[in-house]
């Protein structure tokens, strides 16, 4: 039999048979890792240990140790829960049950089920699990498992769609239950140590809105009751810190019904902070030589023909006739900017060339999938995108690191980088394509960045270096991705003049600090739990006079304070309830007035982790506020040991 | 015969018989004036004399003395144009020719045309107004009228549209030539002392574009030869001057053919003078106690349905359909203002309430209609809208007042003000109506503003208070304006609760300072003939090393200016070419480096008026910049005496 070679994460290479399982790889990796291999991920996909590697396949084997194993187990816990729900509810029918990130769910119809309902599916789970079922792969033809789905438009569905092809169908049995599923799952029911089913939502059949309407039962497992117990605990406390509530009770945004749906407006508070993280990005930018520019919205589709985008986004572009012409909003901001380059002619003396903009841009998600800032049809990108000559892609990639890096610092969010590499299909050269490469690795070594290889996982156009966020509750989020592009110059037919006098094609680089602003303003408002640091504190300073006879003094220290967010409270309140209500709207620093400081012209300082301090000169707090803001301090430290 | 009361330009009114004419009105106030009547406004609209003013109207007599008798004058020249065209080409068909600001202009067809026939058709305008012919008006019935245009198909179409109901046709006669025409004109074409034509384009009929294209031929005329040559050397300036050139000249904005007429792109030279014009508006807004807020550019129609916005601008809004239902591209800001402030219940403690936001909307204007930056598709207004109780009207006024012309000083800019009063048709009670307009009186009469009143030309929906702008050449364009609103506080259905705790409906002001961020910027341009005060320049300061010797210490000394936007030539240039270049792009102050100033650490400063100092200290050059900069000074005067 002739022999394959697959790749391990490791870069090396490793040679087996042809017809090759995963099992079989890790065997030959060591007997130790062949026993303990619960399933594979082969070129980015999670696959049973049982199915085959090609030639050429990235193969990483999945073990109980691994962080793949919870997804497997995860959906071993989706089939637990359709096989209770058919105990108890026969008549259901089962569409789909895939695991997530955070559990899993299952889409099923013809049950009436409401949260009442899951207290009892739950025990027969656990009763599941504790039966210890083996669960086991059968492969069935064609036939059997369209008769076996007679009455199952779903399944049906999968069988004519997706496994269209397939002549011997994946199976996954467990005891009483069996189901159509590609796997992987974990060897017994039992290996799953706790189950808890979350809430009922409803979901469009594969997402569209022009089809039925299921019932969604999100779950999720865990390997211990501990874990589960610790899970559900960081759960509650993400709750209490959802963006989507903080908003509201902050005052920071709305997407009312009546203006459209992903469509978000920002409240005061909430541009405040917008604009104060618009501003730290301009002075990044600016000082890293970035220039401002300005596009519109609206474009002729023709635009998107040349970048190329039409053909991949046409579908998630908001379209429009004009006079018999087609138009769209922008789903990008890079084909405005590749224009506005193009306008001149450039020397290579000229490059980099480096432009900027917070450019709001417009895809059209499915509406079912909208929610809050974080999914939404308009956000803005803090955009940037610089031309420049090959052999200056290093140079930029590391000062862009560098501000993204400042970005992370400054919030106290953990970053996860990664860097992918060349795909099977690309445009551009070996030549370009290996020098880029280096000049990122290099940048990523140099700088001492722990980072996940990629291979394989860089755009069709270009290697780039994705960054992930880590919050304060160590949930990773999407961040700002750093992109080398060889294509767009090519579409738009860029140019420099050498140094040799004849016509060069630059580099462009796409590159983010935030990624985007409804993003990132999700993560931190979820990330400081509302209590945003003094300089993005939409108010950062409020007065409490002790009775209204403070009233004209506590207008001259706000006064005092020159251009801080500095209010007045007042209302004719108790002390008490105004602190309590400035505590609650998150401000910073309380100044409370009453007759003793009016008269000394002083203030007491109290900030919202409850510490005080009396007879404070106005001007010397005014001068820590100008350092604390000026610093971008996370915390309030006027009263700090 | 029962008597009717016309309304004159001071107030007072006038009883006169029914049936009266403008002419009469005039002999009723004066046989003087009754004699040197050339025409009459009624209601706004320029009318013949001998037209008939009915019960209720506002009466304007027209002299030879008034503003409006230039535009009377031209609208003779532009027969005259017909006349000689007619005499000199036979075959030419007449569609309209109508007097504009500037001049006049005739559409005509069937004759072909270039800028070498002008002259010979100008020789025998000369020739008409020499013989003075009197320009008599002749009144024709329908039958002849049709007769008469039998092969004119423009003017059957007038006869067919617009004169629809008539009977009796308005025509002028002078000579051998007489047209279909509503007049006014002058009573000989002796009155008219010089004609120029300008250039010949194209034009649509009826500025559609689905409509056959005409030859529009421009000319001008005024009372005297001295009045047509201070026009033409105003007007040589003014090309000199023309947004259009210097925007690409000075590389400050592009409107790409592929990006979509009328969206303008900004390029960074125009980007950073419009970041300033924004900082400065936002300064002034913050000040004033307006908050920032940010709303998308996309909305459901029913938002504009419920604003009132669809029924009176649907032909102009940028439509499109998402998912079966009609959403639009905003064309004004106010409702996503109103929307923002309806998430909120109110306390007439908490008013007014103001918001401000650099809004871009879109409004589908005729292709042909689009010119540089002042007829655009997407502009950017510096919109405001605030929400107050109907007594606060007058101090809110006020205070728009002051950050108004605190603009228009700070540019050197003249305003002239309106003050459009209550129209015939409107909403909203007597009671209200009168409350607001006494308070927009008071404020321009307690600040001693000089302003026109226009009775009657107030939005249905409230009074307003109009700026245009009269920049360095005496040319007058549209500005801000400020209005009074109660309907849409209705349509939204806002409320706040009272003193009485009763719920209340605010008043809302719309109010821009700038009005569109593209048609100052357009004004500023031309205004300043591209040579920026130094806040807005986009580069302020460039360093002239004498030789590549002097590189390092140029950079040194642009490091020394900090944040302000210097650049170093680079070049190896002569000093001279390098001076030439600097002047030429208008930068306010060139710093010359040479030996002797590295040596001394010091540089020899030279503004773009030409002025120059030698052994200069940078600190004394960086402190003249703070100040020169912070104070927005019009010119660079570093070397000021």
């Amino acid at each position: 039999m002739s022999e394959i070679v697959v790749t391990l994460p490791d870069g090396s290479e490793l040679s087996v048979e042809e017809g090759a399982t995963v099992a079989d790889v890790a065997y030959e990796i060591g007997p130790g890792l062949g026993k303990d291999t619960v399933a594979g991920v082969v070129d980015g996909e999670l696959v049973d240990k049982a199915d085959p590697v090609h030639d050429g396949a990235q193969v990483v084997i999945v073990t109980d140790q691994s962080d793949e194993y919870l997804r497997v187990l995860r959906h071993t816990a989706a089939h637990v829960f359709a096989q209770a729900l058919q105990r108890l509810h026969p008549e259901a029918k089962l569409a789909i049950g895939p695991p997530t990130d955070e559990g899993f769910y299952y889409d099923v119809t013809d049950v009436d089920l409401d949260a009442d309902d899951l207290e009892a599916i739950e025990d027969e789970m656990r009763e599941i699990l504790e039966a210890d079922l083996p669960v086991e792969r059968e492969l069935r033809s064609r036939e059997e498992a369209l008769e076996l789905y007679e009455d199952n438009p779903y399944k049906r569905d999968i069988l004519e769609d997706e496994a269209a092809g397939d002549e011997e169908l994946s199976f996954y049995v467990q005891g009483d239950f069996e189901d159509l599923c590609k796997g992987p799952h974990v060897e017994s029911t039992g290996e799953i140590g706790a189950v808890k089913l979350l809430n009922i939502s409803s979901a469009y059949w594969r997402g569209d809105e022009d089809n039925e309407t299921l019932t969604r039962v999100y779950g999720t497992a865990f390997e211990s009751e501990k874990d589960l117990q610790d899970h559900m605990e960081l759960r509650a406390e993400a709750e209490e810190r959802d963006h989507r509530k903080l908003g509201k009770e902050m005052d920071l945004f709305s997407i009312p019904e009546v203006t459209g749906p992903g469509l978000p407006l920002y409240h005061p508070n909430g541009k405040k902070i917008l604009s104060e993280l618009s501003g730290f990005a301009e002075s990044l930018n600016v000082d890293a030589g970035y220039e401002p520019v300005e596009t519109p919205h609206l474009f002729r589709t023709e635009l998107w023909k040349q970048s190329g985008h039409y053909d991949n986004y046409v579908d998630d572009m908001f379209l429009l006739d004009v006079n018999d012409e087609e138009y769209g909003l922008k789903p990008m901001n890079c084909p405005g900017h590749a224009t506005i380059f193009d306008q001149h002619s450039w020397s290579y003396r000229d490059l980099p060339v480096r432009y900027f903009e917070d450019g709001k841009v417009y895809r059209k998600e499915q509406r079912g999938e909208l929610s809050g800032l974080s999914r939404v049809w308009s956000f803005t990108i803090d955009d940037g995108h610089l031309f420049c000559r090959p052999e200056q892609i290093e140079a930029e990639i590391r000062q862009v690191m560098d501000s993204i890096y400042e970005v992370l610092d400054t919030f106290g969010l953990e970053a996860h980088v990664a860097l992918a590499t060349r795909p099977e299909k690309s445009v551009g050269s070996d030549e370009i394509w290996e020098q880029s490469e280096t000049q990122l690795r290099a940048v990523l070594d140099n700088q001492n960045v722990d980072y996940d290889l990629e291979p394989g996982d860089g755009a069709f156009y270009g290697p780039k270096i994705d960054f992930a966020f880590e919050d304060a509750l160590g949930r990773k989020w999407d961040g700002p991705t750093v992109q080398v592009d060889f294509n767009m110059p090519e579409r738009f037919d860029l140019t420099y003049t050498g140094e040799d006098n004849e016509e060069h094609r630059p580099v462009m680089i796409h590159r983010a600090l935030y990624g985007s602003y409804e993003r990132f303003f999700m993560v931190l408002i979820e990330h400081f739990d509302g209590k945003f640091p003094l300089w993005l504190a939409p108010e950062q300073v409020r007065v409490l006079p002790i009775s209204d006879d403070q009233l004209g003094y506590a207008h001259r220290v706000k006064n005092e304070l020159g251009d801080f967010r500095v209010s007045v409270e007042d209302r004719s309140w108790t002390l008490g309830r105004k602190i309590r209500e400035a505590q609650d709207d998150n401000v910073p620093y309380m100044l409370v007035v009453g007759e003793d400081e009016a008269e000394a012209g002083t203030i007491s300082v109290r900030d919202r982790q409850e510490r005080e301090e009396q007879d404070v000169a106005v001007e010397a707090f005014r001068e820590h506020l100008d350092a604390e803001y000026g610093e971008k301090r996370l915390e309030p430290d006027f009263l700090a040991d």
